[in-house]
């Protein structure tokens, strides 16, 4: 239905619906099984938040409660696959654990993985139909994101807003819609395209209400392309389409459908080794990396200047100090003080014990951002970040981080991804850690399943 | 959770929630019964569209199918209120029969209405509730429009935006929240807000797919809010708010909470007598009653000019030369053809044959659009137009329009709503007319119900 049929967007849509598991490289299949067990421990150690106690309520609320789908970490509930990808989606993105894609600026696993699981439950999907349409969703959320940019960052939360697009065509993809139909789920995914920013301000749970409903939106627009409902042909460049609307028209047309099965979006995404705001990693890595070399001590610092790109003022900036746990996890302050006191920025260094420790609120108080124009020219090819320590006996030290762990440069080993899953289901009280266990061990071997498993354990 | 506690929004969520029946003066009662009966019709003129259908489908697909809630015009199927909000959300704005607010220049009636009949049957509400929590609905969907404006409504399709607010107040007030609940329902529900006008430019269904979601995502708001999930405090005027983030901060904060239970934007709503878009209202007005008086026959036209406003312009200009029904109704040169043709611009004027009279085309070709300032600058406070038609003997008739009929100072007689929604009613193909007349009859005496009955028939 396209008024524009060489569009870029309908380019990725020929090549997505055509893309078969047999075309994916090895890396590709492998790392996609990466970000899935660590969306999988993402969503367990998220699930007793009280956002997701709610969505998952609403769903019960809803119904059906007997349905196809598991929601992770409630192994007696089963549902549809729009309340299944409503939920999960809301649970991977509750500890700030999930992956994140450098160019685009979203994080592709929270909305890919819960999609994928709830329509391949539904459907009866493959193991390798479940990769081949995650490594479809990347294309779509983190191209289109690459596509929209900063402009668009600085007023929405592309995590939601991209990622709508790849919760559709990753649900297209399962339901082996024709080009047509898959063209009309990505115009319906995007013209829902929501996710701003004000809940940074008083702490609240919109971040989760985000990549949930980017999920559920999802699946909604590609069962519906595949009854017949149209949807607009060119909603990225389309002249009220995202770009114009969304992006202000500052965008990269180009990074829609360039190298399509040559540059594979999924190989690009990093894991998150701190727990906090991925905006703060730089700087915890280049503060943490300083004073194992320089031998400083926690006491010893004077104040700390962080060097940063201009997105990571406008999130950060909006935190405040830090009421809640999620809240501090955005203050470049607090994170800071967190990783100088403890040499880590992990799930269990960021508690209500720590938001009352004076100690880390003393110091947090010492910590400010400045913009480096360098970085921010940089940003969002390479998130680099330069902190300057400025100790009590009146030395000024500095360091500059260009990787930081979790980067494809320096991406994390299956041993560490199982250490982090394990932690990441240990601070979600997950009673049975064998099951768990099992669950991560299926997934190195999900190529070989015929149908896509149950995963959820209590 | 709000950190500006004394807001606007916080206000109006105050005063909604406070809000109770014997508050409401006996004109708004009988006007929110007026526009529940046009609704109830508008839904089952466009229960056939392949839109609704799909997303029928869609909804049987999600399950439940033997929930508590009723879709309009499908007699077999109950489901959730989500996914009843959504389907009779979506039909309701098929046949762009709908109302219109004004100064908000947003559709309320297919938001509020679908929503509010949801809700009400799942929990059970009364007749007086029911109205009562329209009447907050229409505040919120009407003020948000009002506060956003033009700027807004350029980008974004205000229906959908302001409409999801709209939706999570009317569904907040019939679960009875809390205000500081309430004012979560308010902040989840902006921070999903959507719409983009993309779709006019190639006839497909995303308006249909706004108006949908906007129920959908103000139910979950209002239900998720009950149990917990936190939303932003100050959506509106927050500092990444929709203001902010959507409205370019060109918005009129004073809209928000002025004359709280003094000026009722129910009353300040329009019925739609034409079929077509609101935009091309005064203009055909204007036409069919020049012809009339001044004995101008459709053959005797040489061409018309319309005289209109930026943001006519600005929608009409997108949707070319109307290859689809409902398309056609967006230009404002085929709109004006029927009217000339055929002395009315109804339900029964745009079909297939009407597309392909080549007469009606040759005269759409004669038909331009122009901006005039004092139109402009009058609007949205009035939707003004003025017609300028050349005969083919050399004469220049002008006529300006001021009220158009629907409008609150000629608003419609029972009678004519009842003779309006039968002929919806005929066009949607309903089975049992008695069971029709019926349910509009006992729309008429809705605050004697003490639940909210079914409203369905074949």
């Amino acid at each position: 239905m396209s008024t524009h049929p060489n569009t870029r967007t309908q380019n990725l849509v020929n090549w997505a619906s055509a893309l078969q598991y047999t075309d994916l490289p090895a890396p590709v299949i492998a790392r996609t099984k990466d970000f899935f067990a660590d969306t999988l421990a993402c969503a367990v150690a998220g699930r007793e938040h009280i956002a997701v106690q709610s969505m998952l309520h609403y769903a019960k609320q809803m119904g059906p409660t007997t349905g196809k789908c598991e929601l992770i970490g409630f192994p007696d509930v089963k549902t549809s696959p729009a309340f299944a990808a409503l939920v999960n989606g809301g649970a991977a993105h509750v500890v700030e654990q999930d992956d994140l894609h450098n160019r685009s600026m979203m994080h592709p696993a929270t909305i890919i993985y819960p999609t994928a699981l709830a329509v391949s439950q539904d459907v009866g999907a493959s193991g390798q139909e479940f990769i081949t349409a995650c490594v479809v969703g990347y294309e779509f959320a983190c191209r289109a994101g690459e596509y929209l940019g900063k402009a668009h960052y600085e007023k929405f939360h592309t995590t939601a807003t991209t990622g709508i697009l790849g919760a559709a065509a990753t649900t297209a993809h399962l339901l082996k819609l024709r080009p047509s139909q898959f063209l009309s789920a990505i115009g319906t995914a995007g013209t829902q395209a929501a996710g701003l920013w004000q809940f940074l301000l008083d702490a609240t749970h919109s971040k989760q209400v985000h990549t949930a409903q980017a999920c559920a939106g999802g699946v909604f627009s590609a069962y519906t392309a595949a009854s017949g409902l149209l949807g607009t042909g060119d909603i990225l460049e389309g002249e009220r389409g995202m770009g114009a609307t969304l992006g202000n028209l500052v965008t990269t047309p180009e990074a829609i459908d360039r190298d399509l099965g040559r540059k594979w979006s999924i190989l690009e995404s990093s894991f998150k080794w701190h727990a906090s705001c991925r905006h703060t990693h730089p700087s915890a890595d280049a503060l943490i990396a300083l004073m194992a070399d320089e031998k400083v001590h926690y006491a010893d610092i004077e104040s700390v200047t962080a060097y940063t790109y201009k997105a990571a003022l406008d999130v950060l900036g909006l935190s405040g100090e830090g009421k809640t746990v999620h809240q501090s996890k955005f203050s470049m302050g607090f994170v800071l003080a967190v990783a100088a006191k403890r040499g880590s920025a992990g799930l269990t260094d960021f508690t209500e014990e720590a938001l009352a420790d004076t100690e880390l609120r003393e110091l947090q108080g010492r910590v400010s951002m400045v913009l480096d124009e360098e970085i921010d020219a940089a940003f969002p090819e390479k998130w680099l970040g330069r902190v300057e320590v400025r100790t009590k006996d009146g030395r000024v030290l500095s360091r500059t981080v260009h990787v930081v762990k979790g980067d494809p440069g320096w991406t994390l080993t299956r041993e560490e991804i199982e250490s982090k899953a394990l932690a990441l289901a240990e601070y979600g009280h997950v009673k049975d850690m064998n099951a768990f266990k099992d669950a991560i061990q299926r997934i190195w071997r999900l190529e070989e399943q015929d149908k896509i498993e149950k995963f959820s354990f209590a």
